[in-house]
C-alpha cells in the first residue's frame, strides 16, 4: 500500500522553516509497512492543494494533507481538500462550544474565524486535537482515505500518536513483521566498508543491507521481511557476526541512538575507571563531549586545554625538547600530553589531541593532519595518526578528531 | 520564473533524517526572487527520479535535483538525471585525478566505484564541490536549467554558496531591489525585546521589523522595499539607531552569521587581548567555542576544565574553604576560578561556568542554576547569575551558559 505526504505552507516554501513533521509521520507509517515514496511539499493556495490532492490520488491509496488549519485568511486546506473530494464542510457544534470556552478563560478576544478550527470533512470524522484548537479529518471514501492534520510540531505529533496512529493500524494493520538491525561504524570510507560487508553477507540472502553516512559514523542497517520473530533475531544474529569477523574493530555498537561517548562513559562507569584529557586542537571538545553525558562525573574530575606550546609547558610540564625537537603536531608531543594529563590527575586513561585544524597548515603539515595519544595506567601509552580530508573543514577536523579519540579509548575498554 | 526541488534519498522517504538542504535552498532562491512553489522527495530509484524530472519539466524553468551522487551502487541519480535529459555523463579527469590524490594520501582503497563522483551530465558544467569528493552538474537546455547538488548538507551547503548562487544571479538576476539589515540580540524575551522595539520604530512607517528566534540569540530583520540604495541606508541606519537606544544592552551585532564568539575574538586581536577560562558544567564548551574561529591562537592560550570539586583545588588551587562554606554553584567559587586561571595563564581575562546543567539538581539548586565569573586584569572580577529554563534540557543550559559567558566579556570589550 502506497501514501502520499502533501504538506501545505508558504513558510516551508520559502524554507523558513524545516519541515519535522513528514520525517515523523514517514516513520509511522514505515512501522507500520506502509510506504510514502512521494512527499511534496507547496503553498497555502487553494488551486496548488487541489491539484496535489487530485494528482496524489492517481498514484496513493492514502493521502495526508498537513498544514493549514489556522482561523487566518490565508489558512485555506480544509476548504480545498474539501473542493478536490467533492464535499463540504460540517461543523462539529460541541467542539466549537469548547473553544469559545478556551478564549473566554484566557481572556482572548473570539474571532468569527475561530470556528473554522471547529470544521472537518463532512462525510468523515474528526480527529481531536490533545494539544491546540483545530480539528483534524479522517475521510474515507473509494477505497481512498484522506486525512487532514494540523502544522504546528506539537499539534501534529500529538494528533499522529493518539489519533491517527490507532486508525491506521485499525484499519490496515500493524504490517508484516519487518525485523532491523542497526550497526554502528567509524574509521572505514564508507565504500570499503560495504564492499567487505557485501562480501561477508552474501549467504544471508534475506537480509537486506543499507548504508548512511553521519557526520560521524556510518550506520548500517540489517532488515529482513517476513520472518517469524525469532527466526529473523537468528538470521539478524549471524549476519551480524559475520559482519563482526571482518569489521569489528571499526564497529561501535547496535542501535539507531547509539554513539561513541555513551559508550565510552557506560563501560569507564562498569569499570570504575576514570579519564582526562589534554586538547589543542580540539580546545576542549573531547572533555565537552564527555560532559554532555548525564553522570559524566562518575568518570571525569577535569583536564587540560593547551592549545598554545606554551600552555602545553606550563600546564603539564612537558619539556620544551620535545615540542622543540619533534613539533607540536608529533607523536611524541601527543604522548608526552597525555601521559602527564593522566599523572597530573591520577586518572586510568589521559586522552592528547594535537593537530592542524586549519585552514592554514602548521610546521609544514596539512589541515586534517592530527596526532592522538591514550595513556593507559600501568601499560604503554599508545599514539595513532589521523589523515582527515583538509577540504572537510576546521570544525569537521576538529569533530573527527574527538570521534576517533573516543574510538581509541572505546577499543581498549571493550578488551 | 519558478523552480522545483526534488530531493533524492530512501532515507529522507523513510524519515531518518530531517531535510534541512531544502529550506536552505528554498531561502537562497527567495533571495534572489524565484518561486519555488513545488518542493518533491522520492526515493533513490531510478523510474521514480526520471518520472520526477518529467513532471517538474512540465512546471519549472529551474530544476533542482538533490541527492544521491555517493559511490555506492544505490547511488543512482546522476544516471537518472542523464537519462531523463537524454544525455550522458562525462568524467572530469582532472577531477578524477585529485579523488586519486586524496585516498592516496589518506591511505584509503579507492574503488572503481568511486569514479562516479568525478562525473557530470554531458553537455553541461561540472560544479566544484568545497566540501567533499562528489562533483555536483549545471544543465541548459531548451531554456531551462537542471542542477544536480550533492546530499551531505555540509557538501550541500559549500557548493550552494560557491558555485550555484554566484550562477544564479548571473543568468537569472538578483532579483528585485529589497535592502535590509539584521540585528543580533541575546538575553531578552523575544514577545518584551519585540515589542519595545516595535515602540521604538513606530515612526519608521517603511520598514517591516520581523524577528527570528534561534538556539543562542533571536534575530530582528529590518526590511525596506522600494527605495534608492542610499535612501534605504539612511532609513535603516535611524531605525537601527532608535532600537539601540532601548535595547542595546542585549544587542552584540549586525549580519545574518554574526556570532558573539566572532565578535569576542575579533575585539580580543584588535585590542592584543589574551583570555582563559575554568569550566564545571560547560566541561570545556566554551573554550572550544574559542578555538572554533581560525585564529584563536591569537587570544586564547589554553584554560582548565575542572569538572569535580578536587580538580577545582588541585588545577586552580582554590582553597576548598571557598567550596566548602559557599558550595560549588556560587558566586564566590566562580569568582575564585576566574581569578586563579587568569592568573595562572597570565591572560588579560578569566572567564568561569559553574552551575547545574541537570537533569539533576545540584547542592539543592535546580537544573539551569548557573554563575558566571569573569576576571579583569587590574579591575574587579565580575559574577552573574543565571536562571536558564530546566525543561530546556543538558545540552541548551550548558550552550546558553557559554553563550551568555561570552556576552559579559562583549559587553566589557565594547566599553
Amino acid at each position: 500500500m502506497n501514501a502520499e505526504i502533501i504538506s501545505v505552507g508558504t513558510e516551508l516554501v520559502l524554507g523558513q522553516v524545516v519541515n519535522t513533521n513528514v520525517p515523523l509521520l514517514a516513520k509511522t507509517l514505515a512501522k507500520l509497512d506502509i510506504a510514502a515514496p512521494y512527499q511534496v511539499t507547496i503553498k497555502d493556495e487553494r488551486q496548488q492543494i487541489e491539484d496535489a490532492i487530485e494528482a496524489a490520488w492517481r498514484r496513493a491509496d492514502l493521502i495526508f494533507v498537513c498544514g493549514g488549519l489556522g482561523p487566518t485568511a490565508d489558512d485555506v486546506t480544509l476548504k480545498s481538500t474539501a473542493a478536490a473530494l467533492n464535499t463540504s464542510l460540517t461543523t462539529d457544534q460541541k467542539h466549537w462550544q469548547w473553544i469559545k470556552q478556551v478564549f473566554k478563560r484566557r481572556q482572548i478576544k473570539l474571532l468569527n474565524e475561530n470556528i473554522q478550527q471547529a470544521r472537518y470533512l463532512t462525510g468523515g470524522q474528526p480527529l481531536a486535537n490533545p494539544a491546540g484548537l483545530a480539528l483534524g479529518s479522517w475521510y474515507s471514501t473509494d477505497g481512498r482515505v484522506v486525512v487532514v492534520l494540523p502544522g504546528p510540531p506539537a499539534e501534529f505529533k500529538a494528533m499522529l500518536e493518539k489519533s491517527v496512529e490507532p486508525r491506521l493500524v485499525a484499519t490496515f494493520g500493524s504490517g508484516q513483521r519487518i525485523a532491523s538491525r542497526t550497526m554502528n561504524f567509524l574509521g572505514r570510507p564508507e565504500s570499503t566498508l560495504m564492499e567487505e560487508i557485501g562480501e561477508a553477507t552474501k549467504k544471508f540472502s534475506q537480509v537486506t543491507v543499507t548504508s548512511y553516512v553521519q557526520p560521524s559514523r556510518i550506520q548500517v542497517r540489517l532488515t529482513v521481511p517476513d520472518l517469524s520473530a525469532s527466526k529473523a533475531e537468528r538470521v539478524l544474529g549471524a549476519t551480524a557476526d559475520a559482519i563482526l569477523k571482518v569489521d569489528r574493530q571499526y564497529f561501535f555498537g547496535f542501535g539507531d541512538n547509539c554513539s561513541l561517548v555513551n559508550q565510552v562513559v557506560s563501560l569507564l562507569k562498569k569499570q570504575g575507571k576514570t579519564i582526562t584529557g589534554a586538547e589543542s586542537l580540539t580546545g576542549g571538545m573531547f572533555q565537552s563531549t564527555i560532559c554532555s553525558v548525564p553522570g559524566a562525573s562518575n568518570v571525569f574530575n577535569g583536564g587540560f586545554v593547551t592549545y598554545a606550546a606554551g600552555a602545553k609547558e606550563k600546564l603539564l610540564g612537558i619539556a620544551p625538547e620535545v615540542i622543540d625537537q619533534h613539533g607540536v603536531v608529533s607523536a611524541e608531543t601527543a604522548r608526552a600530553m597525555a601521559e602527564k594529563s593522566r599523572e597530573k590527575l591520577d586518572a586510568d586513561f589521559g586522552l592528547a589531541f594535537t593537530g592542524v585544524a586549519g585552514p592554514d597548515a602548521l610546521e609544514g603539515q596539512v589541515a586534517g593532519t592530527v596526532w592522538l595519544g591514550l595513556a593507559i595506567r600501568g601499560q604503554q601509552t599508545q599514539t595513532k595518526l589521523l589523515h582527515l580530508a583538509e577540504y572537510s573543514g576546521r570544525q569537521e577536523i576538529r569533530n573527527l578528531s574527538v570521534q576517533y579519540g573516543l574510538q581509541m579509548i572505546y577499543q581498549q575498554l571493550r578488551e
